[in-house]
């Protein structure tokens, strides 16, 4: 690997803001078509993606994302499904009987789904592009299923927003590879070496300011109380896993 | 990007036989760190990966990989975990109250694992690695959590077997793009447009030996009938969901 992709890998980060230069359809489609060559479950591919361009669509869709920013900036909106329905037409036609509505298949085409997405976003990276990925999508996923036209068998899992950014962007911090890498075993970990372990996340000065803008006491209530709330959660929990039964899967 | 790295993602293919000689920890901490840099759901990171080297270890786990040469044969096995059981403990430590155990926080930690054990790949393939993902890791979660100390919160996801390629390797085929890339929206398609997209498939030499050496009459059943059939998929299937009831989450 030569020394610009290392640095890439490791300074890496998201991008939300766009210029108005529309990616052409052929770039999309040629990392798309490299992206395909992520590995997958059984060679299956069960997986698709809806490209959103037009107007109309894009103003349809950035409210099932809560308007945020790269939602209703970003030039191309990539919907991935997870979706069996592909295959279970080919079987159709093959005179073969598949039995993919169960959450084993389920999962692996949720899997084969993201690692798609994600080869996607480095690809779509290494050749300048922004991306962002839009967890609304999960939230929302029965609104943005009857926009695409999303039949039985298929479920949007991930959202990238893709355009060429506007400024240079933000870094993330991460946590240290110790709180991610574990030797053999999963560690118990004592209440000191948790905080050892995101100390320089609760120390990283926007996140001070983060908490302070929100009228926390920790970061971990941002989370909690503002971000991921209960209240959201559970609600949306509910509504994605009906939204699974109403696309077929027996879950 | 460079033309190799882009001749790379168009010609990269899983690797299922390696040398005896074993990557550095070394090296692998530095894939882990640099992989740690994918994008995640709200930047909490909720993944952990368990290295596996000891070789008590390998042999306790091949059997659950039910002894695929690759997972036999790699110096290093990933198994990358969704893990929201960090993130709880470091809400305990903060005085903050997390709801984790839902659907929408399970998915979100499976695509943050999925996504983060993508980049392994990439970043590890860009090195001269070969990987293998081994779906077996879902079928058998319950043994694999038990002897890698998963504790509730914990779910293994991704498998990875890692190591020096010691053979070329075969690329895989693919589906032509126009089956994976729709245009605003999904599309119905007949019996012969389906056909047309998976005759290349079909038509494949390999596949065509792979259904006589099976006695099939078409490629799709070999899938539905060898590979992935019912009485597999559905079992494993309760025995995945009673798992992630055991660790806590409610689904």
């Amino acid at each position: 690997m030569n020394t610009e992709t290392e640095e890439y890998f490791l300074n890496r980060h998201t991008v939300r803001t766009f210029t108005s230069e529309v990616p052409s359809k052929e770039l999309i489609r040629s990392i798309v078509e490299a992206a395909s060559h992520a590995p997958n479950t059984g060679n299956m591919q069960l997986y698709s993606v809806v490209e959103t361009r037009s107007p109309e669509q894009r103003a349809l869709l950035a409210p099932q994302h809560f308007n945020q920013p790269a939602a209703v900036n970003s030039p191309v909106l990539l919907t991935v499904c997870a979706d069996v329905r592909r295959f279970e037409r080919w079987c159709e036609v093959s005179r073969a009987e598949p039995a993919m509505r169960n959450p084993q298949m389920l999962l692996a085409a949720i899997i084969d789904a993201v690692a798609f997405t994600q080869q996607i976003v480095t690809i779509a990276e290494l050749h300048g592009l922004g991306t962002c990925y839009l967890g609304t999508v999960t939230y929302n996923a029965p609104k943005i299923a009857e926009m695409l036209g999303l039949p039985a068998g298929t479920v949007p899992v991930c959202c990238l927003a893709v355009g060429y950014p506007s400024e240079p962007g933000v870094e993330s911090e991460r946590l240290p590879v110790e709180a991610i890498l574990c030797e053999e075993t999963y560690p118990e970990r004592t209440d000191e070496e948790i905080r050892e372990l995101y100390r320089a996340k609760d120390d990283y000065e926007p996140n001070r300011k983060f908490i302070e803008e929100n009228g926390k006491e920790t970061l971990a209530q941002v989370f909690t109380d503002v971000r991921y709330p209960r209240s959201n959660n559970e609600p949306f929990s509910k509504i994605f896993v009906d939204f699974l039964r109403a696309q077929g899967f027996e879950v």
